[in-house]
């Protein structure tokens, strides 16, 4: 796997991006109606381009219109007439079917859209239309730091993609956008299966977005093998990129489970890690402060045996054993100063019960997420 | 309904409060051994003293000894043993049977007990047994910035307690330690239903702790009506003050859900409200920031209709109705200026599908959070 530069524009797709201040508009139109797969938030306060795109799907898609600033969400019958609006310019512009636009919105929840504006973005849009893919992740940004755009080339088949996330990045996928293109044909369930190993075992708050949308397209009919590992592979390398820009993030916390009951359980020891304040504190504090994950892992759900638990810290290449049926000696000062170098923090626990494994990406906790969280309207 | 000073020095019990900088100890005893009743932490990486407590008050509980500053959890084996000494050591000291000793411990996870200093204390303790309840109070205190007693004198009878909370306080009471006496009568159970409706509906961050403990332990043998619901004012009491002196929190909000389908979906709701870093984040940027709220509704698991729902905050004695199927227009200035001028908000949410009820209680998010969890150690 060789990794590329520059998106989506290493495959058969025009992208477009607008922004006018916090406002921002990204079109990716393809030359014609392409198998689609989805995955939604399953927040029951779905925002309304969620609401019909997750329907538009099953059509086949020919163009994506993303907008930022905002979410479109709680905003009633009007939310989904304006939703409707958007999708049937877009396609007049474009000249396609409206039935094979997909909508999706990030934003502020509860205002209503300033349709005029953003179909000014359409008509500008659909003029510019090319190889913009650094413009397009660009144009769907909101608290993120930085567009985020990936293309990964298998050899036989590539997978590119633009996602935006930053805040509210929680078990499934909170405010995050990520379009995805391959032009490998691919499976039903594939990006589902992909998604939950990836995007929705990443945490950077414990709040889930009214609006994650998670597009596949396939632009080709190459049929390959491989393709599902492929497609973790990619959405992996997204989750860092998400986390590493997640609001206040400074440090990038990998965890590993093994030796659960089984995957279920593994899966959520994991996440309880992943969500913990206490320990994306310790972390942002640079203390290893092992108890807190041992109590995240006790109230996971997951079934425990405090004698035969391990927990290591892996720092700055080292793999410190911190607890092993009991609490270990330690050079804390040592672990202190190798955490301050390092912006990479593993943390691996041994249920030592069964085969279960699973892994889950989080961030720490910092006085800058407060900030941006308290400020944001 | 009066409230009384002097906490636990209302009723017939002996108190003792001693403190080594961060190591506290705290002695309650009583003329005889007596009915108690315990609610503890449901954390799977449960504490030494909440494993050996559990099983100890089923004899009934002659004195409480709780120590601060080392929780004694993920000890091991080492760990049971520092435990039962301390146990049989207050024991001897007060000649009584060990079996009818309680123990509790709050603190750091992970470290050995410094016995020595504890038997030391517990010696000292016993010699100035009286009339001790605040320095009790002061006793368990770690992240606490002031100790909490209550005494609510109820006619026929009282019901007095001492508690420390703070830090992980969360639904099943993370490192909250909270001693009740009474002298009337009540029956088995009756503190499990107090807990679910009170201590366990409060959030001050999403972990929950190793060794919370909450013991209900009666002195006399007045048979009176009302009990129930009297423990549950006096818990709620108490849960007030956790939340109002939890770890940065500058605000309390109280957070009402009406209309729920079942009470079970109700309480999910509030609970996912409390929990929401987002929302905690927005009370403490003086932000109505409703949409949060509703996500928040929305990933509970509890059903919804959105154009049913409606999401009233209270602040000031005025209530604004910020959500009605679809967001209200709304002074937005006049609200933060509201805010900014009261340290209480209320949210009060009606899903509008049935008769289902729950409150819960929460804080705003702070820097003064991150800053004391980054540094605790």
């Amino acid at each position: 796997m060789k990794i590329l530069e520059g998106g989506l524009d290493n495959l058969n797709v025009k992208t477009a991006g607008i922004r006018n201040g916090k406002n921002g508009l990204a079109l990716i139109v393809f030359d014609q109606v392409c198998k689609a797969e989805g995955v939604f938030t399953t927040n029951r306060m779905s925002a309304a381009p969620v609401q019909i795109t997750r329907e538009r799907i099953k059509n086949g898609i020919q163009a994506i219109v993303a907008t930022s600033g905002n979410a479109n969400c709680a905003t009633g019958e009007q939310g989904l007439r304006d939703a409707e609006s958007i999708a049937w310019k877009a396609a007049e512009e474009l000249g396609i079917d409206e039935k094979n636009v997909a909508i999706a919105s990030t934003g502020i929840i509860g205002e209503y859209l300033d349709t005029s504006l953003i179909k000014k973005q359409i008509e500008e849009g659909v003029k510019s239309l090319g190889k913009n893919s650094s413009k397009a992740a660009q144009a769907i940004m909101t608290t993120d730091t930085r567009p985020k755009e990936l293309c990964m080339d298998f050899g036989r088949f590539k997978i590119a993609g633009i996602a935006k996330g930053s805040g509210m990045i929680h078990p499934h996928m909170a405010t995050m956008l990520c379009f995805i293109v391959t032009d490998a044909e691919f499976e039903g369930g594939v990006l589902r299966k992909a998604v939950d190993e990836t995007l929705n075992m990443v945490s950077v708050d414990n709040d889930m977005s009214t609006n994650d949308t998670v597009l596949l397209v396939s632009v080709g009919d190459k049929r390959v093998d491989g393709f599902a590992e492929a497609l973790r592979i990619f959405l992996e390398e997204i989750a860092g990129m998400l986390i590493a820009d997640g609001e206040g993030v400074n440090k990038l916390v990998e965890i590993r489970v093994v030796g659960a009951k089984n995957k279920g359980e593994a899966r959520a020891a994991a996440h309880a890690i992943a969500d913990s304040m206490l320990v994306k504190t310790s972390v942002f504090g640079n203390n290893a402060n092992w108890g807190r994950v041992a109590a995240a892992v006790g109230y996971s759900g997951a079934e425990i045996d405090m004698e035969r638990m391990k927990i290591w810290y892996g720092i700055g290449g080292k793999k410190i054993l911190l607890y092993n049926g009991a609490a270990m000696e330690v050079d804390k000062e040592g672990i202190e100063d190798l955490m301050k170098k390092n912006d990479k923090i593993e943390i691996v626990v041994d249920l030592g019960l069964g085969d279960g494994e699973a892994r889950a990406w989080s961030g720490d906790l910092s006085y800058e997420y407060v900030k941006i969280n308290a400020s944001y309207s």
